[in-house]
């Protein structure tokens, strides 16, 4: 039996971690919960599934987060932003398996990661509907990748150029056409910054460069990304759309177990579409390329200022083509000054913080 | 240097090795050639390859099959019909690698040739287009997939109602969309023959039953083959249509190396399509499956039976749709008395050459 940890286990991930769980009872146990403030579910989570230990991030502080991990076998990273840095690199020094729900842990603080996992057991399993076709596609193979394909669904916007895009509303955004996500997760994605966090990750987990990753439009999410090899032949992982596949494979790596996942049926599916990137209309989608080739401190600036200005898009308060604008002034406002910064874990919290406070005073404005 | 040798040099398949050969002198050099009957092309083949032994079938006799394997680390298969059952048969007891592009071996011999390969260091390399990409699917799994998606291109006749086809003539069934192969082969590819054939061999190759093989037909020849698993992912590969890639990688295998095949490039494709296949109008398409179930000679009847279809048609002979038929009447009037027959090598050759003259007859009446 595993023991898993789920940090952020009322989000959208963490739900569905569960229910993986329940309907895989013989191999896994629920060893600890976490969440940032939602007691009433996070009530109902113990009570289901009595583990060892619970606890709330705004009530019992970040600490609560490590302390979840110490005694798991895996760790499902859950939650929002970069809250649970110290408990990856935690689980990494204490050869716990990490599966990753999370994009900033990466975003932020890809280079720490993979550095630190050399010299350790744990084994970081991707979460991600891309990053988990990514890893079945390399699965036995020998050869690095010459070319990833990242598949992208586009978002709610798909299809619309930048002029569509001036008015557009919460409401309009959120609703994603094939995933039911989180609010935060579904704004990235209807911005394509959700591609940018993951042009970034492919790099860190497949060690790849950011020009071989290639992000393709394929707004009915079947194809869950692509790999290319020396002799172009190209891998593809396909499924219906649901997270609970990338959740399951993760915990039951390397081997595959029924899952309460329709079978894919193509022929009545009967076409798969493909197009390159808007880039115009969508400017987000680049922003990773072009990140990834500067300080790696840049990445947490990007991460800080779009998270804040979701917030602010999600409250009514910035324009939809304000949160690129706003991510890309922020930027340019501290390419120069990251120069020469140090990159450490600390580093990556202190700019987070730095860039959150300077987002929000600038768009208070 | 590994040493190859190329039974069926002159064919299509033949030739495309030795450019992959060609490309790869650094890895591997031609050990022996044999052709059926094209002297001219093979003595130029002779001279620019210079290999340690050549012999023409229709000159030497099938037993130049044999000689030519005998000091070859891996030989590539690319005869037409059962003549190099043998050899393959050699190969296995010698633990001499078999990269397979010929499907009648495994459709008329299928279980005696895996029956063999347990007792051997040998490895049965596929070629074909299909069960390449397949094997590529397969890499690194340690589960057995749950189903597997073959694709095909439907032929020539792709699209078409069974009353449309019942004046086709040969030269527009050899109007293949999107591969250039040999006569035959394209002739079962516009019956979906071919299909029959991939079926059996999926089977033997992959280790599955044929009623966990599904042909979806996908026009463009993009997606060569898909597998499915438990969890209800699907691992699919993909290229631009090319038989220099699946050739190469069952040389080079489980290497990959740069290839003289163009990348694939999705969004200017723009789309993939998939459908069921038409049973009314390509029955051949069922057959695998069906024959699956009865004795195993029954294959060798079908095989048999189709290839002097074939002949007779391209001979214009044979309405395209009696091909069907035909082979249709002959597997009904043998599987009775085959129920009991043993099976074995001498006995494929013996149907082989029972139902080829009891063809010939038929469709000389």
């Amino acid at each position: 039996m595993k023991r898993v940890a789920i940090l952020g286990s009322t989000g959208s991930i963490g739900t569905q971690t569960l229910e993986v769980i329940f309907e895989n009872s013989d191999k896994f146990v629920v060893w600890s919960l976490v969440a940032y403030s939602n007691d009433k579910l996070l009530g109902q989570q113990v009570e289901k599934f009595a583990p060892q230990y619970a606890a709330l991030i705004s009530r019992d502080g970040v600490e609560c987060l490590v302390d979840a991990v110490k005694e798991a076998d895996v760790a499902v990273i859950a939650t929002r932003g970069i809250v649970a840095l110290d408990a990856v690199m935690y689980c990494i020094e204490h050869n716990i398996d990490v599966a990753l729900a999370n994009k900033e842990v990466l975003v932020t603080a890809g280079k720490l990661v993979i550095d630190a996992l050399k010299g350790s057991k744990s084994r970081l399993l991707p979460v991600d509907s891309e990053h988990s076709a990514i890893w079945q596609c390399l699965q036995g193979s020998i050869n690095k990748p010459s070319k990833i394909y990242l598949t992208a669904s586009g978002g709610a916007f798909v299809g619309k150029l930048a002029d569509q895009l001036q008015n557009v509303t919460p409401a309009d955004a959120l609703k994603h056409p094939n995933w039911n996500m989180g609010a935060k997760i579904t704004i990235d994605s209807a911005t394509m910054m959700n591609k940018a966090f993951e042009v970034l990750e492919a790099c860190y987990l497949f060690d790849v460069d950011a020009s071989m990753v290639e992000i393709v439009v394929h707004p009915q999410s079947i194809v869950h990304s692509m790999v290319q090899f020396d002799d172009n032949s190209v891998i593809a992982q396909l499924s219906l759309p649901s997270m609970k596949l990338p959740i399951q494979y993760a915990l039951t790596y390397p081997q595959r177990v029924s899952c309460n996942v329709k079978p894919l049926d193509l022929t009545t599916i009967s076409s798969l579409q493909f197009c390159k990137v808007d880039e115009a209309s969508f400017p987000c989608a680049r922003l990773g390329h072009e990140v990834y080739f500067k300080h790696p401190l840049c990445a947490t600036v990007m991460n800080a200022c779009n998270d804040v200005c979701v917030d602010y898009f999600l409250a009514g308060k910035l324009p939809f083509l304000s949160i690129y604008s706003t991510v890309r002034y922020m930027i340019d406002t501290y390419e120069q000054q990251l120069c020469d910064a140090e990159y450490t874990l600390d580093a990556v919290k202190h700019w987070d913080d730095v860039v959150r406070k300077h987002t929000i005073k600038f768009l208070e404005k």
